[in-house]
């Protein structure tokens, strides 16, 4: 690898790994990906630092960094972590005048806009032939929720990513069983968001709600654990727990889709979506719910839903939001 | 007016009445703009035909058509008329070549990307200076709710308006109150969706359970006697459903501004969020519900919202449309 002609970072600071590869004539280098635990470093330059040693990238001209947090021209602070990154701290390390923070999904939302070079799972496939050239949503559940929606250019020109904080929006909830776990969630906070519900932690509650209500032990199960047990039917609260959770997750998918019309398609992605993928095609749970929007129900039947499994695609929204940013110029 | 010269019709088809216009140089021209009762025609073409006989419009190159409905490229159907409107025919009957159809609420969001032009007044004023640079949002409850964005352009280029069915999503409750309200509203139909509530048949139901549950008589008010007698405080009945629709309001707009992230503004648009106005400034529900996103409050402070008080903005939107469709040739 020649240090002077490598012009880009893009860098992926997920919850617990931080990935970074090194972008040249707009694709990543193969040989510069790499990933770091964040709890091997007191902050992210230090881990930053290590990544720049490690590779011999001298001349970078800009930067992507994609993170769970809010992110704003000058920096970003971490939702789940202590870290704040600035941007001038960024371009002094690397030396580069570009250094743009966009938050994960809205990563995800860029790489959207060449989904074919993703890997993706289908789950729910429309009768009707499905334009390639319409709106695509992104939205997942793992440590939060949230999503972005990717819409292409109605007058030529570039596709325009739009970011968001589904995760706050509040949890759709009906009928009595629902109510029962509302007062659950919403105990001594007054609400609950649909990350109280569509995350991890939220399918712990749920799992605990159902284990209460069926007078057992809810064993202090991780989300990974009541997953594992739903997939494989090896336990009934994990069962209840995790239909409970795709019903819920279905109305929620359901609801972005009227919000953001993606006519080109509904990516899901995230922790949790991606341990109870394969109940959303064995049991009509996330279907039905997904479809249930009363006289809009066989419009809801025209989008196409699947899995995005592709471990790289928020590096690779990265390298398309550099790309963006460039043609810009 | 010289009929040579004219090149473009806007044309805004309401639930009651249609307006039309001609524009020139990019600007609606003030003497040809009309208004016509819908239920005088028997279909659109009818009307059509009745405008361009009453201007001297000869040369009309392109034609937007804003309506309460789904629009297609090949035309659109009204969701509260019989009416079907086909591209070919408005073709045929203005000689346009270039005819486009937008959903009402998709022709606010283009008149977004002028709102100076526009006539509002505010309702919630941030104490933080907001910039004019971002993403605008409409909404509004009226025959029906919806909503739009207005995404300013991230590297260059044109707006991006983005249409929504935000009528359907399901609508968002909490709290024992509410639950008791889910159950009138979803009866017969499983589920309780945005408009069910938040319309102008939704308050009339939100009034006949008020009254149900003080043992009064509804009386059969109309949306309207509801909403004056409210703002004039007149009526406990009514107060009292219309403190439950702000309610109700101020938490779906909360939740998709959180989806659309509608930082340089958020617009209210319809009969009855501009009948219940008055009562979101003097009255505390309104803004209380809005804010009440547990840890994101103080980011809800952040967003403006305002009124939209002007009758002539879809139209102004289509002109805008109209300009976007033009330039991209």
């Amino acid at each position: 690898m020649k240090g002077d002609t490598v012009i880009s970072l893009a860098c992926d600071i997920g919850g617990t790994n931080t990935r970074l590869g090194l972008v040249e004539n707009d694709r990543l280098i193969g040989e510069t990906l790499s990933s770091f635990a964040n709890e091997a470093f007191g902050d992210f330059d230090a881990l930053l630092d290590t990544y720049l040693a490690s590779t011999a990238a001298r001349s970078l001209t800009s930067v992507c960094i994609a993170l769970a947090g809010v992110a704003t021209p000058e920096g970003a602070r971490l939702t789940n972590r202590d870290w704040t990154i600035r941007r001038a701290d960024v371009a002094r390390l690397t030396g580069a005048s570009d250094v743009g923070f966009i938050n994960d999904f809205e990563a995800l939302g860029f790489a959207l806009m060449r989904v074919d070079a993703l890997e993706t799972q289908p789950i729910l496939v429309p009768g009707e032939p499905v334009s390639s050239s319409g709106t695509r949503m992104v939205l997942g559940a793992g440590t939060g929720f949230n999503a972005a929606a990717c819409h292409p250019p109605r007058f030529g020109g570039e596709p325009h990513v739009a970011a968001a904080e589904c995760g706050h929006m509040t949890l759709p909830l009906a009928g009595e069983q629902e109510f029962e776990l509302q007062r659950k969630l919403s105990k001594g906070r007054g609400r609950a968001s649909v990350e109280r519900a569509l995350s991890g932690n939220g399918l712990r509650e749920i799992h605990q709600w159902v284990c209460e209500r069926n007078g057992r032990d809810p064993a202090g199960r991780s989300a990974a654990e009541i997953s594992r047990l739903a997939v494989s039917q090896a336990d009934p609260d994990c069962i209840e727990a995790a239909d409970m959770f795709l019903r819920l997750l279905g109305r929620v998918v359901g609801d972005l889709a009227l919000a953001y019309l993606p006519t080109s398609g509904i990516y899901l992605s995230g922790g949790v979506s991606r341990a109870l993928a394969p109940l959303m095609t064995s049991t009509p749970t996330f279907r039905q719910s997904f479809l249930a929007k009363g006289r809009m129900s066989s419009f809801m039947e025209s989008f196409p839903v699947a899995l995005l499994t592709d471990d790289r695609a928020a590096l690779a929204g990265c390298v398309e939001w550099l790309l963006s940013s460039r043609y810009s110029r």
